[in-house]
């Protein structure tokens, strides 16, 4: 039987590498709708050679774009927050990808969810900033959202049929990324130049300078918290220099369940694509023999946003939100030769400082705390450097 | 529900130590049947702690002595074959812990099996020698055979429901035993004691000589062979000197899934035990942090023992009974001093290629094929060391 696949953020780095995973896998799996931001130029391609019933752009000139091009294609263009909200319930979808980034990717889940729909979701910000909301709703149904981040792949692989009363606890490892080892003054002097080198990853720039951070690795513990009903207590951080190992489960016996791969996207992206089945890939092997794996403890002084992570993630509410948010601009402005490395986290910590808590927000809470967030961090970063706000 | 276990072999090391577990694990397991061979004494100690509503030895006159103890009990005591069989179809008996030591396991697990039990299987020969066998009479049901060793029960955990056909390999672990890095030379001097020092593992004297050749890992080869359905080419040995990490399978989309652990026997034991749910255990936990794990490719020149297990597990038939004959011969004899480490391959290879291999044996031919090979390994080893035949 065809699997029909709907991806929500084709244009980005996830989404493009999907269709290279369908077109891969061949026969079998069928593109039923695509979605992205504004890219009408690419959005086109991939509506050209995947031929997909719906293609949606959030901006509404590039939808009228991309209509004007494909008109004659049979493929229906919509726009705008309905137009992907109509992907993520596509009727014929048997699988909704979920790669957007950012909060927006937040209604389309959730629509999705509340049609039944499976979703192997890679849009972070839907769990970090939404999850508790999701589980207010009822809609954190783990049979349903199937992870696409390696290492939330690697538990989710560990696990089998495991339920979670069967974990003692789970290890997410994490490279340590460019700067693991360094002391803080080294770190104040790091360039962005410097920062966007990961050693084992090839990821987007903010997601890169997350991994530099830790940030990355923290808002993954909120989402392991929340994909895998787990205490965060129960999930470990844990440096892994070679990016071999994505991750562990250790169950109540003692016995350790590890998953192991060369770090390419597109094995987990397969595995959400496939399950329950495994399917030949094109991705290379991981060849042990003659390899070393080794393991260190996060260094949580010098890398504080770990540690931010978990408290946001603690005290719930609107606080991962306002994490996040602060997290965005604090990142952007580090980016832009703003800031410096070391003002990441404090600037984060000064706006979760400042914020009042809303515990068992509803959506309107969490985007309120989100952009009050992002303003408190641009007021705070103009402040330390003097610019006008 | 209670789970009530029969054990065979119940006064050897993994008997011993699955009477350990069955004690911690508490209520929901019962003791309803074991078996030894000729220790009266403590199988009496057992059948008093753990109740069981049979006892059988091998041995009658143990057997005697044992009724003569315990009479008034209320456990029935029976001896030979006919008791270990009766033992391995009891009819409370929901699981059967085959933890006999030698082929005369074979008998009482092809009894169990026909009856529909499932099996805890931790002898080694009724796979290494009967596994053809099995196979013929449709018995290698591998949803009825759960795998108490711990590479295997690794394997069988990193498969979690998976089925052969999405499996593109797997990887052995084996420590390499005291002599790993050694030359042919340097074997050439090996002592006895130095041999049954094993750097990892706590285990009985012939199994570690075994450990040392590498025809531990031999063996072990071909019982993966048959307990998962797998080619010979499949079943990759590599070296991991920490012994933590207890074998690993190898998806056919590149994903490997390792099952980790601190080397216990017990941890095995007990997932064979409660499966298919995991429990609480007294087993220390894997403290990750700080650790290297590394893997080598198994020296194929020096310890030629692996590849003589290879090569009958290709030819088949009777030649996996020789293999495993000629083997114990061979490791009696260095165990007395009577032949070196380098020989106790040599032998075996002698005894192989003067073999005329049986194919499709019947039981009778693989008791014939391993009495031929014992006793002419004893020739080739008298004929060398000058002793009379």
């Amino acid at each position: 039987m065809e699997k029909k696949i709907a991806i929500l953020g084709s244009t980005g780095s996830i989404g493009k590498q999907t269709l290279e995973v369908i077109a891969a896998l061949g026969e079998g799996y069928r593109v039923v709708a695509l979605t992205a931001g504004g890219n009408d130029i690419l959005l086109e391609e991939q509506v050209r050679e995947f031929k997909p019933e719906l293609a949606v752009l959030s901006n509404i000139e590039a939808a009228e774009r991309l209509a004007g091009k494909i008109g004659t294609t049979g493929c229906t263009v919509k726009s705008g927050e309905e137009g992907q909200v109509l992907a993520a319930t596509w009727p014929q979808a048997d699988l909704v990808v979920m790669a957007q980034v950012g909060f927006s990717g937040f209604s389309p889940l959730v629509a999705a969810l509340k049609q039944g729909k499976m979703v192997a979701l890679a849009n972070k910000e839907s769990l970090v900033i939404g999850g508790a909301i999701l589980e207010q709703m009822g809609l954190l149904d783990r049979k349903k959202i199937l992870p696409v981040d390696s290492e939330h792949s690697a538990i989710w692989q560990c696990l089998g049929g495991s339920g979670s009363e069967e974990v003692s606890r789970i290890f997410l490892t994490a490279s340590g990324g460019p700067f693991f080892g360094c002391t803080k003054k080294e770190l104040a002097s790091v360039t962005p130049a410097r920062a966007l080198k990961h050693p084992n990853w090839q990821m987007g720039r903010k997601i890169t300078i997350d991994s530099a951070t830790m940030m990355n690795k923290g808002l993954e513990v909120i989402e392991a918290k929340w994909l895998f009903g787990l205490d965060l207590d129960q999930i470990e951080v844990i440096i892994h220099r070679q990016s071999i190992i994505h991750s562990m489960v250790e169950y109540i016996d003692g016995s350790i369940i590890a998953q192991l791969g060369v770090p390419d996207m597109r094995l987990p992206i397969q595995h959400a694509l496939t399950y329950p089945e495994r399917t030949e890939s094109r991705v290379d092997r991981f060849d042990p023999f003659g390899k070393k794996l080794d393991f260190y403890p996060p260094d949580r002084d010098n890398f504080p946003c770990l540690e931010l992570a978990y408290r946001a993630a603690e005290l719930g509410g609107t606080m991962p939100a306002v994490l996040n948010g602060a997290n965005e601009i604090a990142v952007a402005e580090f980016i832009g030769g703003r800031i410096g490395f070391n003002a990441i986290p404090e600037v984060i910590n000064s706006v979760m400082s400042s914020h009042t808590n809303v515990e068992n927000p509803g959506i309107d809470d969490v985007v309120s705390a989100d952009q009050w967030s992002r303003r408190k961090a641009a007021q705070i970063i103009d402040a330390q450097t003097g610019r006008m706000s």
